[in-house]
This record gives structure tokens, sequence and C-alpha cells, in this order.
């Protein structure tokens, strides 16, 4: 998850049981369990090497194949290369209705490399790693469709299991170009799952957002001899950035508005022609994502006349926040409970408590708890995903599971070493089993996948999605 | 002067007699000095009911009226309340060519009352107080064209004599208001003078400027409730200063731009919905001022949108620099170096140094020597005067003369207490002196009224004149 | 209510009744409600009185007399002057425990002067007017204390009344003082009220803040002829609001902070040698006010440093989040729903729905229904009130009775209107009734005062009381 | 030069002979120059070679050898790697007194790599270029110093000829070091020379100098979730920029200040913990770069106090102002004048006059013509070079020779491009022959030596040379 937090959560709810979901056992669950243990060797092989690879956004070319030929060789048929992205493809099975897709993620991180340690030593200094998880994430989620795809294959199921191995969710967004090129419009229900520090069915939305550049160009000139000559890109820069922070007191308490300065000047002894600055703007309300961007649109005019420059705001990705989907969370949780708490060795549990301990937390060590399902906050905690996207074209059923210690910072070297050795197996062969648990249920209850679509129209109102991304393909990012 | 400062002037050049003028003496110029003499217990005590009235811009109406009554009563024709201000006024002697003219300003400065001695000490605490020498200046100019008045009645100069009574030269400048009614334009020659801490036919220039407001329009909201629901006033005065401030890199040397922020809220709870900026911009040139004003108005505009407000600039006044006019500056010379240096008792000179050691200065005492012309300097120091907008219309010689101590700060007590005492009143008649002698010279010497004029339309070129200042008459200051 | 707000609050939840309450009739309350009865006239003439006298902190002399000699009147003790406050005073009769308070505010909002009509126009332009309704306030409270007094007199009840005449709850917040003093240390629990918009046993908190004002002092100097010389003090306050900004950022939500630039020079002409901010910070918890503040005492260090000068932080006054109590609260809701909804008559409601549209709001008229009990917020919405200094130290309960219209603006003309005719008087009775009512409980229920202030002693905790203000008597603000 | 300009220079003044000198033929002068003409094709040769090489600051090892070994080669002692510098070199001939010294240069400037030819194109995009023309000045210098140790070597003159290869003018400066160790302690006078746009004995200043980085280091956290819990040390940034841009109304007119911002954040997405600006400080003196500094250290120190972060101030390297020599430069003009202007070929004059087309300039060729002697400006234009802390050391004269166009913007394309063919080869033999004859002067004329001493004691005055530099040997820089 792109701009990870851990969320604290704090006020439980009970529920009851809706959609003639019985505690008794299902053969079809136990059918799809089987074949996960069945190829977990296989799965968390797959999840390692990409591990290894360590591939950042739109780069991702091994990890992607690695899992396109997996899903190929288990009988799914695979389109590569699709919305203008070598990495992304789909792999489908079966026929007709339901449709039900289930997402991958599989890109890494810049400059986080890390060994399967619990202290932090890279394995390659400045190289990339998978920091939030999402080699377990690709494999996790391949393997609860596998499951899927070999009830249909044997007649116990019937419809069409999807898989989406959606790239460059750390940047660009793949799922948004996949989003508005319409691949996910005939799903019935689409499920994900996150690694995480909990074990959850998610019941909480994520940020919106907006990631784009604002570039100043002046005019340059001798700092000494002649500055008069010159007109200041980042003069432009520091007018602007003075005026998103003059915006911070007129923007309500959710918003979120960040920001580096990319390009400020190259030598003292030039008056700097160009300046950058890269912004993201967040809340809990795209709505107020576009009603902030279009101040900062203004701020960065006005900062423009100021300095005497020009000016240029270019968008580079935005995601929705998500929809939460209750129902849907609802029948995730009752597999989850039957499923019930991820087993910790005594080695793990040490491997966790070195790591909080190298971070100065409390050594807690791992959750593997089941909790109760959890009140949806007004506004979410920070984090943002184009798994958002997705969710206002479909009904997302999204799950989180424990692959890294308690309070451990997302997007450091601690989570790359998890998601690396059995902690990190252990929570994508969960995930697996309560995704595919759960398709199951989605396949053979008709009621679940109506009610589960009602919440979804519901929430959605008249809103029309319209992603914030440029036409055509992905820029594919510097790093 | 408005904005006044004290000029260190380093390089000196000999000049040679040009026009005729010879040393040996002139009957005409001894009967001016004579006039100045009969008339000198008038003179000082019209500047010192003057000093007493203290009234400052557009509310002069007792100074101007004790001037007025006074030429009046010498003979001459008076208009009063003309440019629409009721306290200003022409009073006019003669007829036919040449005609020549004579400045008098009367305007004191508020809030710097004082007593007539060296020590500072307010007559009325808060009360304004001629902190200028203004009421040397008008009654010095109105003694020098009395002194014409009656060489022309009784014959011996042909022509016209015309004193201009020219209210507000610290605030929205009268004299520009009487230069756009073209109340100048019929002169020859106009003349000038200004109290100083020496004795100068003056050969610099002064500072060309604009008096602005910029005022912001917001929205008011509760700071702490909603404050997401205003737009501050005052973020866009920040972020304005912020961005004059930015500028200051990128104008020449020789500008200067300054401003007080006049409001800024009311009460911190309220997200303010008013701010108000007070600002000048100088330089040498008007041109220059002209361009640096188009770039802070832009940054006027640009703080407008980055705040989120309205906004709106004011021009209040400007001056031009003043056109030196070297040729008349060289016949001012001559009747200066003819008076000779101003002597000062040892009263007078305690008096000087008792107010430099009050403001911790070298106690040199007062300057009444004669200095050789100077050289123009490229870019004057900081002054501004309403006199150079009547340079770029008609020639203009000024004068300064010593009726304070040297260094002592203009604007402030100390020359308030001098122009209440025999200090000043020396200056008033010593200028009193030199600008009848050389009016003397100009209306008996047609080939220097041409040489005047000829060096007058080189400097000016083609340049436009266009004042600064708004249709209809001039708004009265607040104090 | 200082910086107040109208809160929109949407969680309800049923409460059971806890202390013996019950729902016949109880003959003490009976006759409190029947002595407010009584002295309706009376009680409403004060207050037209205090709505006429509109005087401001401080200088409420007329308004605090009229409450203190109707006290005295009716038999209480007074003390006035108390607590170096010329206008505070405390009438109390009866003897012994329990000591119940009860708290009445007087002073008027400057500015905002109106007449008792439904569309904007000032008795008086520029008067001050009672625009958060203290009059009702005041006058309120007092007869509730008359009729407490009555039931003790005729040996009903048995302990002391107290009433707190307490000043200056707009600016320096008098309460503050007399809570430094101990003035409140012996009750057994305080009651106030407030006009609002709504009825409502109050179970939110106020925003803790710190009112304080920041100086610089530098150095003036001709600001075209040597700027050089001169230290801005404007610049101080221009990075110091831009550090202010910086920090908004970095403080959590909740806290609230915002300025007015009181002064930034005078002139342009001169390097400004002072400027003055004056600054509120606010947070849920007086512990994060505090954190902040020393953020921004060094914020104000710096900005010194940068701008070379020297600066001053004083504290003005500063108020402590009210402390919540929920056990008070459910006694108070009990007489409130007993009382039952207050009824307006269609001259009224038409008076109010005039006003909603003279300010562009829903014409909803007035809200004199009964609510049931509100959650209580972790975060209040925006204001503050030195009614929560008194309720670190004593166990405080509060009521809101509607007064105005749906929305209308507080510390706005709408309020002062209303507060001065019948919708006004009769949140006051309302208010005189269900605290009077409440006392009852008080004095006959010992469980109930120890539960309330078992709740108070747990939501104090370990926290040492310490008030904002300086040492000695309350400056007399401005204006 | 670092930090060059091409100055507009505009009052002239006669000069007369002054020191003995007479216009007959001198026979150590024709000598000479008869030696340079001998050794052109070398001298050009050397030159090309370290334009093709190309080496930045401190990594001229190449074109350091191409120097060092042909001095050795000429009979020089060589000591190379003086300074704990690799590259710099001091090349010695003779011995006893007198001993004059002649400095080269030979570093080149990065990412202005250029061919031969008057339109824009680089050798290789992103190579060096010599930009300021070093390969001519360190080639045209040397070519000076073998032509007086032939004179020498045949018993000519008597005495010792120093050549100081010196690195790094354009970063760190190598010669303040070389000066810092006292290498150029015993010279009785030093010479040097600059390429320009005309031909001129100099009589003017540079700019004392200051460069600097100033860091700020806060505490990371993420942005979204938690910014309350980071320090921005890009805030620093902001508000030490800010700061700066403040100070700008209150510095003399003659400073300058000027930074770039190096790093301003890594990803929006996390609070940045670290930030640098470089900046660079000059005025004509360096007692007030000095006092701006410590103005600047101090707003650094408030900046950090803002943002809540620690700050790191570290010299780089800084300049003295050069101190004048005019009785040298009269002796240098002499010679200047005997040599008589350059001539250009036709393609010459069109390849320059291309390259001011390509630069939007007038196309007015090349500047070969000799011009009187120029007085010596209060205030240097912008440009500052390490010659100037030699010239506190020991006497100093510098001759500007053209070696480009009119107005070519220095440190740009176009100075490569004729710094690698005639035009500056024939500026290098200009330089090389009016150095070597005035050389001979100072050899033979001992009033000439005495002269020069005296002016350069009584300019230095009571001045402790005090290096900006740090102790120990300069720090690479990164390009």
């Amino acid at each position: 998850m792109k701009k990870y937090f851990v969320g604290v959560l704090v006020v439980a709810a009970t529920t009851t049981a809706a959609f003639g979901q019985s505690k008794k056992s299902n053969s079809n669950k136990d059918g799809a369990v089987s074949s996960i243990n069945k190829h977990q060797t296989e799965l968390t092989s797959i999840s390692d090497k990409i591990w290894t690879y360590a591939e950042t956004a739109l780069r991702e070319s091994k990890s992607s194949t690695e899992l396109a030929d997996y899903a190929e060789a288990q009988g799914f048929k695979v389109k590569r290369g699709v919305s203008s992205m070598p990495t992304a493809f789909v792999a489908e099975f079966g026929s007709g209705k339901p449709v039900i897709g289930i997402i991958g993620e599989f890109d890494a991180l810049p400059g986080i490399s890390q060994k399967a340690q619990p202290t932090k030593e890279p394995q390659q200094v400045g190289a990339p790693g998978h920091g939030c998880g999402h080699n377990l994430f690709g494999a996790g989620s391949l393997g609860a469709a596998v499951a899927i795809k070999e009830l249909i294959a044997s007649g116990k199921l019937k419809g069409t299991i999807r898989f989406y191995g959606t790239p460059a969710e750390e940047s660009v967004g793949g799922k948004i170009y996949m989003t508005r090129d319409g691949l996910f419009n005939d799903l019935d229900v689409c499920l994900d799952w996150h690694p995480d520090s909990e074990i959850a069915a998610s019941t909480q939305s994520s940020q919106a957002m907006v990631d784009f550049i604002v570039e100043f160009n002046g005019k340059a000139a001798h700092a000494a001899f002649d500055p008069w000559e010159g007109r200041s890109a980042v003069d432009g820069a520091e007018a602007f950035t003075h005026g998103v922070n003059l915006l911070r007191e007129h923007v309500k308490p959710s918003v979120r508005m960040h920001y580096a300065i990319k390009a400020g000047g190259d030598v003292p002894n030039v008056v700097p022609e160009y300046a950058k600055v890269w912004m993201w703007i967040r809340d809990s309300k795209r709505s107020v994502v576009d009603e902030v961007f279009a101040r900062v649109k203004d701020i960065a005019r006005g900062a423009a006349l100021i300095a005497g420059v020009d000016y240029k705001v270019t968008i580079q990705t935005g995601d929705f926040e998500q929809l939460v989907n209750r129902t849907g969370a609802e029948a995730l949780q009752k597999n989850v409970e039957a499923l019930g708490p991820i087993a910790y060795t005594a080695e793990e549990i040490t491997f966790a408590k070195k790591i909080q301990e190298a971070q100065n937390l409390e050594p807690t060590g791992l959750d593997g708890t089941i909790h109760p399902l959890k009140q949806t906050k007004e506004d979410p905690d920070g984090g943002s995903t184009d798994v958002g996207d997705v969710s206002w074209n479909v009904p997302e059923i999204s799950l989180l599971v424990t692959t890294a210690p308690k309070k451990a910072a997302w997007h450091g070297w601690a989570v790359v070493a998890c998601g690396g050795m059995s902690i990190g197996h252990k929570g994508l062969l969960f995930a697996a089993k309560a995704l595919a648990m759960t398709m199951v249920d989605l396949f053979e209850n008709e009621q679940l996948r109506k009610d589960v679509r009602a919440e979804f129209e519901k929430r959605k109102g008249n809103t029309i999605y319209k992603a914030y991304i440029p036409d055509g393909p992905p820029p594919v990012p510097a790093n």
C-alpha cells in the first residue's frame, strides 16, 4: 500500500450473521484451503523470488513474469501488457457469471534493500526492497485465485475467476490506468489484501490524494553582476510553499498537504531559472482534495506572478478514497474467524522483538490474533492506495493480514526483513485462505453478491468517477 | 522636503562664469537685499506664526492665510483655493514676460511637536511640528517675491513675479495637482529653496517615488470553529510582503521599497477579512519606479490569488525625480558666494551642539560656509519632493540653506527646535536674498533664461510628463 | 461564552436513572419553579437593563451593581470587588454544607450595538452589545440562586447557596482570577448555563487556550536614505507569522492557532522599530496548548534573531478546557426533560426566521425542543470559556438554553436582538428553573454529590491546575 | 576568474609617465617578446591540450602536469603538490632579489563542454569546458615566466622568477590555501592576467565573498499519518531564505547575497529530515561581508529555532576583494600601449559576430583596441577571485586581455569556443608579452618596485589578513 500506515482502531461492534452463512463445514471452502496447502511451497517460493528481484514501479518485469507464468501454468488464460503497461496482466479462468476478481501487487520500493534478518543491513546498498510486502501480496492473491480455479475446473463452482496483476502501486498507480480502461467493469465483486501488523477484515477507507509537480521557469542572470535582469524560479517556489503553509489554516483538519523541493537552483552565483516542487494533497474525500487542489493551483499561479516567472502544474497520479463495503467485510470476517489466529514460533517472536528493539519500540512481538470487526472511522488515518479507484467502479472487499511486528515502520527495512522469511509466508497463506473462502461465499451466495453491490451503490451515490491520471500510458518514474 | 535626507557630497568641480555675470555691484540685487532687510521682522514673524500653527497637510488654513494675506497686503493679486485645494494659492504681481515663479511650502508633520529649545520636549504631546522647516520655506520665498515685486513696481525690472503657495508637500503633494492643472506652464523659470544643514545651490536630483495602498478583502470566519470557511486578508498581506522582499534581489541597487502593515486583523479569534499595506517605491528614475511598480502590482495580484482574496491597489501620490539644472545652479551659486557665509553667535553654536549631543552625534555645530558647486551624482541619496514634478514642466532652480545642525535627523524634534528660533531665521533671510538676487539675474539676462531652458529641454528629452495622482481633488490624509 | 460556537452534535445515547431520582413530583422543585415564576418580571427587567447598559469587560459597573443590589435586596450577603476586580462579587445565603455555587456573567462585546429587532440596526453605531447573551446569563443564574435561597430560608433545604458575579468573560477571564484566589474551593458543586440555539445539559468540553502578545523592538532608520542602519520590527513579525504557518503542519488537527498583526509600522518612510502580534493557541487539552506554546515562543525567539531585533512574549490570559461531568449532566437532563420544550409564539418564530433570512440561513426558526443527552466528543468544536478553569477546581454542571435562532452567528447582532426581547426572556427563565431544580437535587441527594465529585476526581487525575494569568489584578482591556 | 563579469567602465583619466620609463626601445623587453614569439607554438599547444582536458577544480592532474612538465623542461625547479593540493605547484628559476611571481590558472567549469565553433554544440554533453579561459591563462603566464627565465639565464636580469600553478580558482580557491601557507610572502610583486572581452591594465577591485553551506537536520515522520511527530528541515530552510530576503532591505546596495536550495526533501510523503542551502555573500569590502555573514548566521540560528531543528553553517571558501595597485597598473599600461592593438582577421571577426548573434547581442565583434587607464570605481561590478587574497599579501598587478566577443556571457559556451581557437591564442600571446615586459620593468627598476609596494602598504592599512578557509587541505568539490 502506497503511503501506508498502521491503523490503531478502538471501537469494536458486534455483528450478526446476515447472509445464511452457517458455521457448519463447507466442502468448497475446505477444498480451497486444501488447494492452498497443496501449493504452499510454490507460493512462498514465488514470493521469495519477487522479494529477491525487488523491482520498482513499472520495472517489475521478472516479478510480473513470475506470477503470469505460474497462472498460465495453472491453466489461466493470461493477457500481458494490458493498459499499455508491460508488467500489467490479467489472468482468467472459467466463464459466465458471476465474475469475481482478485488483485495482486508486486512492486518494490527504492533504496530500502535489506536482508531477511532482524537487524538493519542491506543486501545491496541503495537497492530497492519490498518494504510494503507486495511480494507476499501478489503471491497470496494468486494462490487464492488458483484455489478457486480448481473448484471451477472440477465443476464445484460456476462462473469466472480473474486475477489482476497490477503494477506500480507505489508510484503512478497501475490500477488507475486499468480502471480507466474498464478492466474491472464486468466484475461482480473484487477482493484484495494487504500485509499489515494485524489481521482484520478491513472496514476503513483510505485517503484520496493527488500527486503533482509544480514547476517554475524564470530567467537566469549573474547573481552578483546583474541580478535585476533575472527572474528567480526559486522565488516562485518559495512564494508557493509560503502560500501552501498559509493555506493550512484554511483547510479542514482531515486534509494533509506535503511537498518536497526537488530543484531549487544549481549554484548560488546564478539567479536560478528552474525550480520544482513535488506535492501531494490528501483528504478523506476526493471532493475535498479537488477543492484544495484548485486552491493550490491558484497559489502556484499567484506565486508565478509574484516571482515574475512561468509555472506549470502537472498531475502525476491520484487515488480515490476507498469505498468501504461493510457487507463484504462481515462475510470476510466470518472466514477470518473460522481460520483462527496465526501461531508463531518462539524464533519468529524473537525475530519480531529484535526488530522492535532496533526501532526503539516496545517489544510486543507479533499480533496473530483475530479481533472483532471495527467501526468505520469518519476520517481514515493517513494512507492512500489505488485500490481506492477500483472501489468506485466495483464493490471491493479488503483484508489485512499480519506480516510484520506491531508498530514497525512501513516502507522500512523491518517490513522487508519479515517479508523474506516465515513470518511473511504465514501471512501470505492466511490471506490466500481467507480470500479464497470468501470467494467461495461470493460464488455460492447470490444474495451476498446483491447485498454487497447494494451497499456499493449506496455509498457511491451520484459521484461520477474520473481518474486524476493523464491520457495515454503512465510515465515511468525516475527511480 | 518630504522624505528628506542630509546629503553627503564629495566631489567638487570648478566652474567658470558663463553668462556675462560680473562681480561688480548690481543695483537691483542691492535693492532686493535691502527689501528683505527692510521686511525681515515681518518675515520671521510670519515664519514663527506658521511654526506655532504647525498645521498638517491640507489642513494648513491659518498658515496659508498668513502668507496669502501678507502677499495681498504687499500688492499681489491672490487667487486662493486653486486646484481644488483650499490652502493652495497663487500670488502675482506685474505683467508680461518674463514670468518668474517661486515656490513656498508651509505644512507641518504629525506627532513631532517640540519647543524651541535644544532638548527634546514637545509643546503639546502628539501634536504636529515643523520638522522639515516649511515655516521658513514659505516665508523666505515670499520675502524674495516681495523684493522682486518692489523692483517691478518701481520700474527697475519688467515682467511678472509669481509666488506659489503649495500645500501638502509632506503627503499628497500639492504641487503635483497644481502641475497637473497647468499652473506652472507659462513660467520662464521657477525657483525654490529648502532648509538643510548646509548651504548649496542644488545640483542633485531627488528620488522619484510612488506612494500607494494595497488592500486585501477576504472572508471572515470563526478562527477556532470553522477557519476553513475563512479567507484571510492578512494571508494576502503576508504573501504580498514576502513577494516584495523576494523582489529586492531583482531590482537595481538604486531602488528603495518600503512599507507598513496598517491593518492586519482586529482580534485573533476571527479570520481577518481586511488587511492594508501602505507602500512606497523610489528610484533615481521615474521610469524605473514605473517598472518596479508594475512588478509590485503583479505581486499584489499574486498574493491575492494565493490567499484566495480580493485586492485593490490605490495610488495616493508620487513624485518625479527632480530635473537638475546646472546652468541655473551656477547662476545661483554666484549669488550665494556673493552673500558669503552665515555667521552664528556663540549661543547658536551651543544650541546646535547640544542638539547633536542629545542625538549622539559629533558636536560639530552649524555649517554656514559656502562650498563649491558639486558634481551631480548618478543616483541621489534618499529623498523625494513634489518639486520634482514642477521640474519636468518648467526649469527649476533649487537652493539649500542651513537651518539645522549637521547630521541632525530631519522630520525630528531637532529641526523643529531650530526652525522656531534665530538659526532658522538666519537661513530664511539668506535664502530670500540668494533667490531674489538670482531672480534679478533671470529678469535682466535673457541669455541666462535661454540657457537654463535649453538645459531643461535637453534633460527632459522625449519624456511625456504624467503625474501619478488620481483625477479630481486630492484626498485629505487621515492625520 | 468567549470565542463561542454553535455545536452540531450527532450521536445520541440513552441513559438510565441512576441516583434514585423519581419522576414523581418533588415539592422543593415545585417551590423553586414557583419562586422563579413569582420573580420573573424582576428577572427579565434586570436582564433588559444590563442589555441596555451593554458594558464591556471590567467596565461592567452598572451591570454588576444591578445584580449585586438585587441579591442584597433578596437577603444575600454580598462581597463586592473580590479578586481585585471592582465588578466581581460573591453573594451568599445560608450556612454549612453542602455549598452549591452558581455562576452569572454580565459583560458585553464591543462594536455590536443592535436594537431588539430582526434586521440589523445599531442602537448606537460602534457601541457595545450583548452578542453573547450574558445579560440573560447573569439574571437567569441569579433567579435560580434566589429560588434556592427561599427554600433554605424556609427551612426546606439545608446548606449554603452562593452566586458568583463573574466579570470579563469575554476578555481577561474574571473567573480565572477568582479561581486563582480560591473563591470556588469550598464548593461541593458549581453550576452555570449559557445562551445557545438549542437546549442541552452540556456534555461537551471546551477548548483550552492561551492568549498572548508577541512584541518586536528594532531600530528605526530612514527607509530610503540608510535602511541598512535599521532593524525592522516588522521583519520580526513577518518571520514570526511565517514560522507559525510552517508549524501548522506539525501540530495535531485539534490545535487552532490564530493571530492578528496589531502594529506593523507607522509610515513606509521609516524602518519600523515596533511591531505587535496578538495570538491565541487552542486545543482540546491544556497540555497540548502548553507544548505548542513552547514551540511558538521558540518561533518568536527565532524570528527576533532573524530580524536582529528584541522580542517579548506576554501572556494575557488563558482558559483550561472544561472538565465534562456526565453524572451532573444526567441529573440536569432529568430536570430539563421534566420542564419540557419551550413554546414560541408565531411572532417569535417570525422574528427568528427574519433574522435567519437576513443572514442567508435556512429559515428554520427556533429550536425549543428537548434532545437526548449527547455523547462526549473527543475534540470539542471551537470555543473557550473561563468556566473551564472553574471546572478543574470544583465539579461543574453546565446547561445550554435556546435564546437565538439556529445557526445565527454568535458575537453578532442577531444574538443581541433576541437577548433584548421575549425569546431571550424565555431562555432565561427556563435556565433558571432547570438549574434551580438541579440544585434541589444536589442539596437533597448526598449520593449525587458524591458521584459528581467522583467523576470530577477521575477526570482531573493528577493534573495540577495552574492558571495562565499573570500575578496581580487583571489589566483592563483597551476597548 | 570565478564568478566573472564583463565590466563596463566609463571614465578615462590621463596618466603621465612616472618612473623613468622611456618610450625608447628596451633590449630586455625586446628579448622577452622574442622569446614568446619563439615559443608561441608550444604555448598555444599547451593551451589547446588543457582546453581539451577540461578538468574541473582539484581534478586538473593532466593540465597541471602539462604546465609543470613544460616549466621543468625549460629549466625551472618545480615543487609539485604544494599546500596539500596535488595539482598545485611552484616553478622557480634564478636566485636572490628581486623575486617576481606570476600566477597561472588551469581549471575548467562543469557542464559547459563546447566545440571551437561559433554555434552552441558540446563536444560531449554534460562534460566540463573552459568557460573562463583558464587554459589560456595558465599557458600565457608560463610563457611570460619562461621569457624572464631566459633573460636571467643569459645574465640580462638578476633575481628570481617564480611561476605559481594555482588550481581550483572556480571552487575552493587554491590560491587561498597557498596564501595561507605563506607561498607568496617573499615576493616583491606578483602579476596575473585574465581573459576578458577588452584589453586593460586592471584598475578595478573585485568583490570580497564568502561561500558557505547551511544545513538543517530535523526529524522525519509520515507526512499524512503523524506529521506532528516530525520536525521539517525544509521548514528551517524556508524560514532561513525568508530571513535572508528580509535582510536585503537592511544591507548596503553594494552587498550581494544569493543561494541555491540544494536539498529540500526527497518525497512529499515524509516530513523531510534534511535540507541544505548553498549561499554566497559578497561586497566591495571583506569587512562588510563579515558583518552581513554574522547576520546571516543569526538568521540560520533563528530559522532552526523556528522549525525546531538543528542547523550547521560550514564555510567552504571565501575571497578578499582585490587590492588595486594603480602604480603597477600604470607601468603595465605603458607596455600594453607599446604593444598596440590586437589585429583580428575577417574570419575571427565573423566568428565573434556569429556568437553574438547566437546570444542575441549586438554583433560588434571583438575589441582589440587599447583604452586609456580607467578610474577605480568605489564599488566594483560583480565578480570575485582568489587573486584577491594574494593581493592582501603581496602587491598584485593584473591585466585583462580580449579573448572573447563583447558582452558574450562568461562561464558559457561562447568563451569556451573562442578559447580553443585563434582568438584565444592571440590573447594568450598578447598577455604573455605585456606581462613579461612589465616584469622586465620590475626587475630593472627598483624605484618602481618601491612605489608599487608603497601603494600596497597604504591600501592595506592595518587590516590583518585572515582567510575564510578551514584548516587542513581543501575539500574536493562534488563535480
